[in-house]
């Protein structure tokens, strides 16, 4: 049986990603996919996605270089998420960290921290200007 | 400044929550939180959740036990995702599966596997009638 049939994608057709580097098990980012970029994540082993904001398919990476090699597809028990574990070049996160999530909540919960370096600018990734 | 003010919540009022085992780096389930629900996460340093299905407020574990300890929390560049570093008592998915995500597709890219062992089954953890 395919895992498509597994799956339940969300009133507007997209399900989430939750991408997580296979070497470190940091988890790096977090994004939608429509079945079309599902589909186009499996045939060419780099994650694709869809933008809600834009509404516009992308493959990560294709303006920074950033790509995202798949090296596993898992999905959780209802069939409603997607965790997609990978090689990632360089940075993930658009703001030029390692992880999206280089920000944590500190001991008297409410100030927060980064927590990790910033490997590139914005600028560095994706040009002065835009 | 709060972390609060970074945080998006979407136009229900909820943010996606990404649980990791801070131990092993698993991803042991998603789930969605509203700010209540996240307020008495940092307040009581077990993870509270939103069920969309059932429009109330949960205490993972709150019924089988497997309750979770708030070890870290993170969010996104965006400010619209959640993650959150746990130390997980039993199991997290409430099939009996250390992680919710136990299943991953195949080489050929359809077919899919259980790939860790159920640790109790629903009945173990629910009691048999439910």
């Amino acid at each position: 049986m395919s895992f498509y049939d597994q799956l339940k994608f969300d009133a507007n057709g997209l399900i989430p990603a939750i991408i997580q580097d296979q070497k470190t098990g940091r988890v790096l980012m977090f994004a939608w996919m429509n079945r079309a970029s599902l589909e186009k994540t499996v045939a060419t082993g780099k994650t694709h996605f869809w933008s809600r904001s834009r509404q516009k398919f992308w493959m990560k990476g294709e303006s920074s270089g950033h790509t995202q090699a798949v090296k596993a597809i898992e999905f959780d028990c209802d069939g409603d998420v997607l965790l997609i574990q990978v090689e990632q070049i360089g940075a993930a996160c658009h703001e030029g960290y390692r992880s999206c999530f280089f920000r944590a909540v500190q001991k008297d919960g409410t100030s927060y921290k980064i927590m990790e370096p910033q490997l590139k600018t914005p600028e560095d990734i994706y040009g002065e200007k835009r």
